[in-house]
């Protein structure tokens, strides 16, 4: 089985021995005769020195295996007519829990409120999470497990997705069912994709129906949210924007996001991709590939992801 | 049942009203004859006009309820010999797991590493909870709860006690191992009561076994930790303390914890006895006192706990 990595230079150090090691018997290329691939494991960027890969030399291969969970930089690319796989990664998905209930927890417990300043401000008691409401937007694998470790936390937590599809143990609103999903939110966990369906789903209309003092996490997309009406949704009672993910990342330094004492910034790690765990998914998908069985994770072309 | 709420003033318009709701059949007095009464809800303080309070004429009382979980400032009453019950709330113990958590969880991601300056941080990616190595000392309720509730997170949880009672699922070091308990603690949870065993246990030498970047929650007593050893030893290598309990509470304005970057101080809000939930534990106890049943939660006067 020849594959090529076709992924910036940069990715190679962590990748390539991790993916090797995961799947002996394969041969991973850096380059030749598009024809003669097999597979193509595969982040944007490449090729590094031009614009987007032209998928249709690639006569040969079975499957495009993305690198990363999103795909909506590759879903259009009107060369790609090969299988196109997402990564879902047990190592990224674990991170995003760790993310999510980190900062859900620091929310709840109202941790800025404390100052280092001499002040001992008690008599601010925290309800318990089994009297904190928590929604989580998206119930795909990343929100399904986000929702459900916060809810073994003891935490009221209702899942909101387009479809509604059932999660054992968690209540889960569906597409019309957004203002409610949102009304009830004291906590707001973004895990949506990027989709045309998604992009500023949370605009100034649906933003004002969160509680007073609701904080928002996303940590899905940074198309989300319409970014023209989150300061005034912050200076109209929304508490708190924790925001992994941006329109444009890095996030400038000018941009007012920096600056609002109720945003706070983080740098796009909730979602990291870890080579020694996603090697093997990849391995497994390479394989099916070969023998002719169902891929993991295809990507439906309609929906976007 | 004539019992006295024998607490400080402030405690009577939360606690009287659950109290009552919850056990309806006692007579809940503020004052009285000593004699008279089976029972008494306590809290140092009262009375609030003179010294300790003398259990002497308290003749008839079965039972010596504690308000609160510690019962340091009460085991050293020589006139009290009436059995005492320290409070085990369920909601203290569930506003104290989601404290530990939380704060658990701001080490454990690094989150003060992101200062909102503008400056794009990444690359510093967090290892998962399954590769971080948390230790809780103490495994009383709070300890297991917090222990179990961690190790749910999938953090690679060790606890320690004197006595090293086992916790199923959960490794539990003795006494003697407390060395490794402490140089495997990349998150230190200390839930340890107050006892002549406990003072000043984490000194000098001890903190010096923590692995470099180590963070300490203490949530337990403040006597724990000798604070004169947890500055130099912040400026020794380890990462962060973050402090609910002190010696002399509140906290002193001018006290350097408040002032150093690496300390966190709350103003010991870890550990709210809820009444709501609280005043059933007691309403049970009274029940079993005037049965002649087991009492639960019954002081050992020799262990102070």
């Amino acid at each position: 089985m020849r594959v090529l990595f076709a992924a910036p230079a940069k990715y190679w150090p962590a990748w390539g021995p991790a993916l090797t090691a995961a799947c002996p018997e394969m041969d991973l290329c850096r380059d030749g005769d598009p024809a003669s691939f097999d597979a193509l494991i595969y982040a944007p960027g490449y090729p590094e020195d031009g614009g987007p890969l032209d998928f249709t030399p690639f006569t040969r291969a079975r499957v495009v295996q993305s690198l990363w969970a999103g795909v909506e930089r590759i879903v259009t690319n009107p060369t790609l007519t090969q299988p196109l796989c997402r990564m879902v990664d047990p190592g990224l998905a674990l991170g995003m829990r760790d993310y999510c209930i980190g900062w859900a927890m620091r929310a709840h417990l109202g941790m800025d409120r404390y100052a280092q300043d001499g002040h001992w401000r008690n008599g601010l008691v925290p309800p318990l999470a089994q009297d904190r409401q928590v929604t989580v937007l998206g119930m795909g694998e990343l929100g399904r497990s986000v929702a459900l470790a916060l809810a073994g936390l003891g935490f009221r937590v209702a899942g909101w997705s387009a479809s509604g599809r059932s999660v054992e143990g968690i209540e889960v609103l569906a597409g019309p069912q957004l203002p409610q999903a949102l009304a009830r939110a004291e906590i707001l966990i973004c895990l949506l994709p990027d989709t045309p369906q998604t992009r500023d789903l949370l605009d100034a209309e649906r933003l004002a129906l969160l509680p007073p003092g609701a904080t928002i996490i996303n940590a899905g997309r940074g198309t989300l949210i319409d970014d023209a009406a989150l300061l005034p949704a912050l200076q109209a009672g929304l508490g708190h924007a924790v925001l992994d993910v941006f329109r444009q990342e890095p996030l400038p330094p000018e941009h007012p996001f920096w600056a609002h004492p109720r945003v706070t910034v983080t740098p796009h790690i909730s979602a990291e991709t870890r080579p020694e765990t996603a090697a093997h998914v990849a391995a497994e998908n390479l394989r099916r590939a070969m023998r002719g069985l169902p891929l993991r994770h295809l990507v439906d072309r309609k929906r976007g992801y």
